[in-house]
């Protein structure tokens, strides 16, 4: 039920990271966040709705924390008719489809536990701008969210779902979503595949895992298998499908991270070698939020 | 900077789930959770501050979702001095050490955005219990949060971090803490060394996924290596050391991850096999939150 929302936004700026053929090597661990800096990326997310990027000088001390914050800005979403889970970890409860900004941008303006107001300050012995209570003093910490999705496998086919809601509406991903508190991932992706495909399936063995800084979100993806040989699209799907790794609908994905997940699968296929993938999806910085096939898998890792 | 924070709770309940020697399936999909179960749950679980489970009948259909969700009640953890990433994505300004309840659980009065008061029910076309503005009608989702780390490699030996704060204060972990907005769970796992240990390092592999569903975490850690032969205790840490496999505290971790985590990489130098590892931590049955013995690693899976 809970939706995997993935919008990329276009980019001007780079990266600071260095990357080597062997591991990956972050190259901000020395340098503590200039305050003003944070402060001023951090205004400007809040204040930049519906606006991807805010471009803005690059730090003097090029800090890849910093750099990606600022990136950090607004990829929008839509809704359908029902009531949904967001990648923000807020929802609308108007039965129109909609366009919202990314809560893990928006501005926190109240306290959710007292109902104080909120002010916009770096904690003693913190770095980062957080949302802090003016009433309790409680600060309220907004985390990457978590995607978990399953890659099954049936006959040297895979099984994709066609989107029934937006965003990407009739576009193809594999069966994915939010996790929730209290399951596992294997069991968020096994109710995933249950609610979008209707298919019984055991997960096998992890295979990838993708973060997309850019938005908060991380994809956790699973090779799994039918139990059964039934499937039919859940209510969020149009179709669901079995495609042979020749005909995978590369330019009708709904997402990046499928692109990326279903890319590593065939070469592993044609490797003869399953392998466990990390990597980091980057937009590529000019393209669309909406061309899927305009990113950069950096850090990539096997296991 | 940012603590991972890790107390499970003593559980009587039992789970749901069937697991094959090949791969993992969860039983649930199929039983949609009867409403009036879930409302019972999340009211429990919000009135039951500080106490870690609510002993409550087993639904008539057992649900493995629902079943996490009545267990998933109140994990407690401390803060030191300083103002601190929860695991709860709350903190307190309080300077004293502090015992609080875990957010994943908390009822949420206000609403974030419009600072409304929230009811908790469930939406239309969901199952599941949110926090509803009655203003706005905004929902809040609640989701598992990651806690990111290093298990540093350096002359057949690993580095392990004496906590100088609480929770757990005077043991010993890895490196970790929780991924930021902004940040790819590499970058953050880098970050926390650093911060913990002072130690520059390279990430080599990605080594284990490790969900607690009970306090609605995710551990991901990864294989690295000192760029620089240099690392000195972090204000976190009292202290930081290379430990031989032979001589790994084991009675003196701080949490129940990091011990999985060391078990695991041991059996695999042994094997003289690399691999990665997924599994779930269960809590033993009538256990102690601080007993890092304590506990099951169910549907362990390997890439």
């Amino acid at each position: 039920m809970l939706k995997a929302i993935q919008n990329l936004g276009s980019s001007t700026t780079t990266t600071t990271t260095t990357t080597t053929t062997k591991g990956f090597v972050a190259s901000f661990y020395r340098l503590k966040p200039p305050h003003a800096t944070t402060t001023s990326a951090f205004v400007s997310i809040s204040s930049s709705l519906l606006s991807y990027y805010s471009p803005r000088t690059r730090p003097t001390k090029p800090l890849l924390f910093l750099t990606r914050k600022t990136r950090s800005l607004e990829p929008v979403r839509a809704h359908s008719t029902r009531s949904e889970s967001k990648m923000d970890g807020t929802s609308s409860s108007s039965s129109a489809v909609a366009v919202q900004s990314s809560g893990s941008v928006r501005k926190i303006n109240f306290c959710q536990w007292c109902g104080g107001q909120t002010k916009h300050d770096i904690p003693d012995g913190e770095e980062k701008m957080r949302a802090i209570c003016t009433v309790c003093g409680k600060i309220t910490y907004q985390n990457p969210k978590m995607v978990v999705g399953c890659l099954i496998e049936h006959d040297n086919k895979v099984l994709l779902c066609k989107r029934n809601i937006q965003p990407s509406f009739g576009l193809w991903t594999l069966p994915a979503g939010y996790l929730e508190i209290g399951e596992s991932a294997a069991e968020g992706a096994i109710r995933e595949t249950w609610e979008e495909a209707h298919a019984e399936v055991e997960v096998v063995s992890p295979f990838a895992h993708l973060d997309i800084p850019l938005i908060g979100q991380t994809y956790i993806i699973f090779l799994a298998k039918l139990r059964k040989p039934h499937f039919s699209p859940g209510p969020e799907s149009l179709e669901c499908q079995l495609f042979s790794l020749d005909d995978i609908p590369f330019d009708s994905l709904a997402f990046s991270s499928m692109a990326v997940t279903l890319k590593l699968y065939i070469e592993d296929v044609k490797a003869g070698s399953r392998k466990f993938h990390y990597g980091t999806i980057n937009k590529r910085p000019g393209s669309s939020p909406s061309d899927t096939h305009a990113y950069t898998l950096d850090n990539h890792l096997q296991s």
